[in-house]
């Protein structure tokens, strides 16, 4: 499949070079056209590894993986440009933290999410957040924590978090994952990031992630 | 021992109940003296088990647990009195949930907390953030779930988090808390909150928890 993906930073690399390995063509979208992160990621990565603006990989993916930081995620967003988003899945990976502070905080938070404001900005892409609970090396691998685990979906469009459910289940090994409901959803899920950091410093390491038990 | 519980709902009765079955003295407070809440909890269970103000309920009791909703308990706390919770544990099961609207909100968060607001208001007791990330069935019997789940501790002073995490242990069952650091990170557990209510939805229950996996 050809994938899209927004952002060149260690979420980007990480998963482009799962989907690289997987035999996916990806292309890796930045806002400069010749960022030097891009380009020696996509010669690294072979053939199946491109690289392009935030438009260019929009329109070369039939799925788009949005790996911007937050604060930056709307903006890369515009640049893809809505026509190159428009009907297709738009899997939103992104957190919309304040790294400016010692202290984490969010930039939206409570009473709306960076899920929602995306989905909100492109109507007409099927937005669905995800793996935004873990870091990515747990993202693409989450066979290598010492139990099952759970990870999360939330959007608006039954049918495309079908797709994701099973996307990431056979791309990268999730088996549990929780349909949490409409991009309202992502409120949460966006808040536990303050809680994730919390756990990584008291478990000292971010490769963890968390089980629901009933 | 003698606990003063501040909060005639569900969880104060809940903890209350626990409490008095495991043979300690517990005086539940509320803002009128006369609750009928608490005169019907205290006839059921017996001559352990007591009434009063607030302020009664934290002259009472040696180690002080906050069961009031979040935006009642500062009120609550101030109407306990700052000479009655003073060199005491105090135990915060609040969070400063807002339920007026079909979402719920917080109605602090992000850059601050209601754990730190509490420690700030009475900097002579020392708070101990726990027991809110859990339903109050959760809170009092963690073995009722399918596996061992994790609960958090928040607070400032190492003696007191170690008196509340052996508490936890012998009072309710949970032999794993996990330490996150100062009453700061009461934050993330707070934040947690909003991401536990679309748990509950999607799992049906209130019944759950989650467990911690490196």
């Amino acid at each position: 499949m050809k994938i899209g993906l927004l952002g060149s930073g260690t979420v980007g690399q990480t998963i482009g070079t799962k989907l690289v390995q997987l035999g996916h063509d990806v292309m890796m979208g930045s806002r400069d056209p010749a960022n030097p992160t891009a380009i020696t990621w996509a010669k690294k990565e072979g053939h199946h590894a491109l690289y392009g603006t935030f438009m260019n990989a929009a329109a070369f993916g039939e799925i788009i993986i949005n790996c911007t930081l937050g604060a930056a995620s709307l903006s890369a967003l515009n640049q893809a440009g809505r026509d190159n988003l428009k009907g297709k899945i738009l899997i939103d990976t992104s957190n919309p933290l304040d790294y400016s502070n010692e202290n984490w905080t969010l930039t939206i938070c409570n009473t709306d999410s960076l899920g929602e404001q995306i989905q909100r900005a492109f109507p007409e892409a099927f937005v669905v957040k995800t793996l935004n609970t873990v870091n990515c090396n747990v993202m693409v691998d989450p066979r290598k924590l010492t139990e099952k685990t759970d990870l999360f979906v939330s959007g608006n469009d039954i049918e495309a978090k079908a797709t994701v459910i099973a996307i990431l289940r056979d791309w990268f090994g999730w088996q549990s994952v929780i349909d949490l409901g409409d991009i309202k959803t992502s409120r949460g899920v966006e808040m536990f990031v303050m809680f994730w950091h919390s756990l990584r410093d008291a478990v000292s390491s971010p490769r963890f992630n968390i089980k629901v038990v009933s």
